[in-house]
This record gives C-alpha cells, structure tokens and sequence, in this order.
C-alpha cells in the first residue's frame, strides 16, 4: 500500500473508474477543491500526452515487426491527437502552448527518460500503464474544472487510445517467457510509484489542516486498483 | 545534371508539379504505362509515409525548444494520418497493410538509415526535402492508376504536410550560420541522389526497346526542379 502523506489514509470505500468498465462507484470523492487552475491543468496534461505520444513513436520504430508497427502507429496517432485536442483548448483561451506546457518539461522528461525501460517489451508496458494511469488521473481531476471545459477535456482523454495492440503484444510475450514476465512485473511495480509522483505534483500541495489530505488518498487508491487491474490483465502480479 | 540510364536524355520541356504552386505544365508526359500495380504502389507509398513519420518523430524527440516541438509534432501527424490512409485504401482492397508494405521495409529501412543525417538540422532537411521529393513523386504516379482510386490518393498525398515549420527552422538557422549553410546545401545535393533512386525502384524496370525511358527521364527532370525550387527557397545552392 502506498501512502502519500506519511500516515495510513483512512480506508474509505473505494470508488472505481468508470472509464475502464468498472462497476460505477457508490459514493464519488469530491475532487473539486484539489483541481489545479485550467492553465495548470491543460499544460501538464498536454505535455504529457506528448510525452505518451514520443515513447509510443520509439516503441513504432523498434517493433520486431510491420503489423505490431502499423498497429503501434495507431496508438501513437491516438496520443498525438489528444495531445493536439488539448493544445486546440490553450489555444482557444488565448494561450501559447509552449509557454503553458514549459513549466512540466523538466520533470516530465525526467520522468519519461527513467521509465522507458531497458528493452521494448519494458517500453511497451510503460506506454500502456503509466499512459493508462495518468489519463485516467487527469480525466478524474477535470471533474474539478469548470464546466465549460472539463467535460469537453474528459471526453477527449478518455477517446480509446488504441492500446489493444500493446496488451495483446505483451500478453503474448509474458506467455511465452516466464522470465520476462517476473521482470516486467518488476518494472510495472517500480513504474506505478514514479508515475504516482507525476500525478501528485499536478494537485496543489495538501494541506492537512483542511483535510486535503484524506480527500486525495482515497483518487490514488482509486488510481492504483486500475493499475492493478491492467498488471491482472497481462498476467502480472502487482 | 543525372541521368538514369546511362546517356543524356531528350531535352523536353520540363512540366511542374501543381501541387507546389508552379505554373501548369503545356505538355504533360504520359506516365500511366510506367505505374506500377496498384498493390505495389499502395504498399511502397505507405511504408514511405511511415517512414518519413518515423523520421519526423525523431525530430519532434530532440527538437531544440518546446514551439518548434509542438510545431513539428503536427507534421509528424499529418504523415501519419497520409500513412493511414493508405493503410485505409490497402484494407478496402482485401489486403493486409503489412504483407502489402513487407517487400519494401529493407530498401526503404536502408533509405531512411543513410538519410537520417549527422544531426538535428540535417535530419529537418531529409524530411523536407526527401519527404517533398516522394510526395510529389507518388502524387504523380497516381496519374497511372485507375481511375476508381488514383485520384482519391493523389488528394490524400497532397493534403498539406505542415513543413511550414521545418522550412522556417531551416531557413533560420542557415541565414544565422554560414558553415551551417553550406554543410547543409551538401546534404541536401546527396539526398536528392539517394531519394531519386528510391523513386526509381517503384517504377517497372525501363525496356528501351519501348521507349519507357525516354517518357521516364522528363519526370525525373520534374522531380528536380521542385527539389531545386525547394533548395532555393531555403538559400541553398542545389
């Protein structure tokens, strides 16, 4: 169990993404108060899909073979969409993307350049879980944005990303090599953490005094049972 | 002056590409007994998009500041949704996009190994120049497909390939640097050999006992003159 603040959170009911056809939450946390401002928001999450689109470009020129690349190239186009999807909203309010995406480019590439694996099955599997965690962070913290846009962003991000390809990719090889399966569920467990970071740093810093803290633990178990249900999905232990 | 068959060709007017703006051609060669399959062409075209995807990926990846980032980013979507496209027009066929590009992944690889350049800029320039020259080239072999497909794909190949950004990067940091300049206009003459051989190889081998080469050398001579045109525009010497 990850802790976010130093203590153990309260063990609330956990709500589930709706977006990965999980069963709909009983009670939905209230996310508003932890949001970013729009600005904040649009930067980090364009950058980011950026940042999805380039490692599923390298995953596209290293495939071992044409139809894995073909259908990789789709998964990159879909990255690269929402990316321009976002950039057309900085836009649309009268901002210049690069200026809004600057202040995310130093961490983010950090953070892509420590979880693009040492081979392409590791790349692969951090294109599909870091990817799959922070869109489904980013589509659970625009319930925080105003309503003239956080819906329109939701919908956008929560587009299928064409990822079949890397499940199916991955699924395989973990069968047929034990091996590699126990290292990349080596590398999922380390990736979850540095990605967790990644969502962290796009809220405003919790202030204990104001319960933030106990609001926000329960969207990271949220966040990481849907991790765990994609490791399930390939047959990784989390 | 190159020629491609061993002795200098019939000096005939040298018609223009419309698709760049120069006036339209009073004679047009014949080109449609030098196309090759439909199935050739879709699969050879394609795989050239994707390469030159690949090669527009690598830019966005190491491009020097965020602007030109995210300008280049939308280049490198626009030939992946050409890539796609054609991908498209090989499916509704019947075939397998894969099988159909297979015969063409070693010469194209090859092509794309020896074009990437020594660096950031000279890189730019292979996806201009090299990318420009293709287009052009498979707009105008388009001519001699049938009619229920031909033009359709020259419409898709002629879309805008969002190179304004390439060419103003280029054109910068030439008119900022002299050596650059002219290590660049090097390039760019061995490029448009190496590109021109690519062309080559997707027309059916020349039979002079048919006159193919002598209707082949006008369109080589076109293909140059844009090449020229798109040299000059950025001050390079061709």
């Amino acid at each position: 169990m990850v802790t976010w603040f130093g203590r153990r959170p309260q063990r609330n009911e956990a709500p589930r993404l709706s977006s990965r056809g999980a069963p709909q939450p009983t009670e939905k946390v209230d996310i508003s108060s932890l949001a970013p401002g729009v600005q904040h928001f649009l930067g980090q999450a364009a950058y980011c899909e950026l940042g999805e689109f380039e490692s599923l470009a390298r995953a596209v020129a290293t495939a071992p073979n044409l139809a894995v690349k073909e259908g990789l190239s789709a998964a990159a186009g879909r990255a690269l969409s929402k990316h321009h999807g976002l950039v057309t909203e900085i836009r649309r309010r009268g901002h210049e993307p690069a200026t809004e995406m600057g202040p995310f480019v130093v961490s983010l590439d950090e953070f892509r350049r420590k979880t693009s694996g040492a081979d392409w099955h590791e790349l692969l599997l951090s294109c599909y879980l870091a990817g799959g965690l922070l869109e489904d962070f980013f589509i659970r913290l625009s319930d925080g944005l105003p309503r003239d846009i956080g819906p329109r962003v939701a919908q956008l991000l929560g587009e299928n990303s064409g990822t079949d390809v890397l499940v199916h990719e991955l699924q395989t090889a973990i069968e047929n090599d034990v091996e590699l399966g126990s290292r990349l569920a080596m590398w999922g467990r380390r990736l979850v953490g540095d990605t967790l970071l990644v969502a962290r740093s796009a809220m405003p810093a919790a202030d204990p005094a104001e319960g933030a803290e106990a609001r926000i633990e329960p969207v990271f178990t949220e966040l990481i049972a849907a991790h765990t249900r994609r490791m399930d999905g390939l047959g990784l232990t989390a």
